[in-house]
């Protein structure tokens, strides 16, 4: 097979941040994806129906005429009243929780003790407002994850009406936890499906494979592999959806002696994981994982914006941007996930469906 | 306590690379410790006698007047003869076995199942020279040295008179397996006793804290530290010796998309370790594990070099070097271990005692 259609690709977490990165980085998703979930861990973060609506223009505006819908997310905040959530519930796709103090900007997370948490997912559990998480805990770092399970356990039994969204999971026990509650589901990213520990830092130290929750075992990323390849159970299969946790920082940011945290991957996300389904013929289980299942769990719709990828050997860009340019906050150039690496898959066209509309798409920034 | 005097501190496990990289660091080194066991991983290795010897005055020569005594090593090489190795004993004090192709310049690494190893391993047990191990295997990163168990437990099976050190230890795997055979013994690394992945990647990734083996996990580290305090009991302590596997490499080297591993701590190295005795009140097991271990466990006497270390806070520098410099390899910038941070202890000065001989010793280069 030397070509595939996926029919209307979701990303369903996204990191555009703002301002001139937002400009440079939102058309690598918006030329792959009919749509994505944007996450809110801006700064300042989006905590009200203002800012996300402000927020939402500015990642329109960074589009231009591409056809790309931004789905967005308000920061989890105990504040946040059952009024506030009604009023902007049409524009919110879902709420981001973030421990406090475990990722990029999450110095106004919560406190996952603390008592007024509940109160807010009860509100959210009454306006169908699907729960989204960084699960993990402050603990060791190989154990974040999986210590979190518990907090997950919890809320999926507590609130069995209450959406739970297992972000960007990196191990075999959120995959076990999937499976055991019919309210909660999950996001993988590329790195996490396609690497491992050793890649991070196996032999020399890659900088710009340093994420969280960080890149873990061959066992865990088989777990991971099993469960979007359906061969856990179809079931299961449908409740995993592709979020990239695309999350860029500028390269002399990655690349210092205090590394932020984030893969930017929105560039090659597709290409690289096509190979994983094909070589296993699972094309259907890509387009669920891909598009369907999130359209299910989210009961979301999209124009049908067509992505056609061909086997075709294309080198990774080293890096996107200026490698050298203006100390100020113009400067932007970011290394991407497979960086001057070989991928054997392409975006070659994307169209939208003509049966159903005329819009004609913008080239790829990418495309030659 | 307020001060301490250590005698003959000794670094059992050493890189002083070549060149201006090696006249920059030696004297961090030679100021701080009455001598060092020296690796031979330079480029080129060090495998012969010639080699060794030149090797030797280049470091002596590095060190100016500093009354310190590098002792040299061998990369382990199956191509060695018995005769060979007669003839270099006495500038040996150990042999260095990498596995091929799993640290720095270990592209010259012998394959553990090959044969020809054991061959070596018997004039070495034959001519009483110890050998000296990087004991990881190429499986996961954070399973490597637990994997390589096997290997050193099948050696000091078969060659019960060859005293095998396992070099920087980072497991409780490997402190079980010294407690089980008599001939095996082992080196800890500063940042091993006292660091964990957490302080590596888990909040910013700190590429200066990168080494291998890998930091590891707050269980491994208290088996360290239980294991140098004599915790688990007198008989293992003494079979434990600091090896500061302090490994240079330029800042730039270290901060870029794929960053050399080492961790450059010898400036630091006993201040740093200090407090986890002192503040256990366990003096005398400080002594052994900085000099007296390493004394009887390699036969060897050094003079009388006494360390004086105060209760004094010191700030470590952020670089040592030069920020910015020429891009040839005149240029040495280094990021030492604990840069910028505060430490609570300082080398305050060293002499020789004075009944025995009247060296003097020249100032450290980094006392005020």
């Amino acid at each position: 097979m030397d070509r595939i259609v996926l029919d209307s690709p979701l990303d369903m977490h996204v990191h555009f941040r703002t301002g001139n990165m937002l400009k440079f980085v939102v058309p690598y998703t918006a030329c792959n994806f009919a749509g994505a979930m944007v996450m809110p861990n801006t700064d300042p973060i989006i905590d009200n129906h203002y800012a996300l609506c402000r927020y939402r223009e500015e990642i329109k505006a960074a589009c231009k005429d591409a056809f790309f819908e931004p789905y967005m997310t308000l920061y989890f905040q105990t504040s946040y009243t059952r009024q506030m959530l009604e009023e902007c519930r049409q524009d919110v796709l879902a709420i981001k929780l973030y421990p406090r103090g475990i990722t990029t900007n999450s110095g106004h997370g919560v406190l996952i003790s603390d008592p007024e948490v509940e109160t807010v997912l009860g509100y959210m559990t009454e306006l169908g407002i699907p729960l989204s998480v960084h699960g993990e805990t402050d603990g060791y770092v190989m154990r974040r994850e999986r210590e979190f399970m518990r907090t997950y356990e919890r809320w999926a039994v507590k609130y069995p009406k209450l959406k739970i969204i297992m972000e960007h999971i990196s191990t075999a026990e959120a995959v076990n936890v999937l499976g055991t509650y019919p309210n909660v589901f999950a996001t993988v990213t590329p790195h996490h499906l396609l690497m491992t520990t050793d890649d991070l830092c196996g032999d020399m130290l890659r900088p710009h494979l340093f994420c969280k929750p960080l890149l873990k075992s061959p066992e865990d990323r088989a777990a991971l592999q099993a469960l979007v390849l359906g061969e856990l159970s179809d079931e299961l299969q449908r409740k995993v959806m592709l979020g990239t946790d695309s999350a860029p920082h500028a390269k002399n940011k990655k690349e210092c002696d205090c590394g932020c945290a984030g893969v930017f991957n929105a560039p090659y996300a597709l290409p690289s994981i096509v190979p994983l389904f094909v070589e296993k013929d699972k094309l259907p289980e890509l387009q669920r994982f891909v598009s369907d299942n999130a359209k299910a769990i989210y009961g979301i719709d999209t124009l049908p914006k067509m992505v056609e990828l061909h086997r075709e050997s294309q080198r990774a860009n080293a890096f996107l941007g200026h490698l050298v340019g203006p100390k100020d906050d113009s400067y932007v150039c970011v290394v991407p996930m497979y960086a001057d690496q070989i991928l054997r898959w392409r975006v070659r066209k994307t169209w939208v469906d003509p049966v159903r509309t005329k819009v004609v798409l913008p080239k790829s920034p990418l495309a030659k």
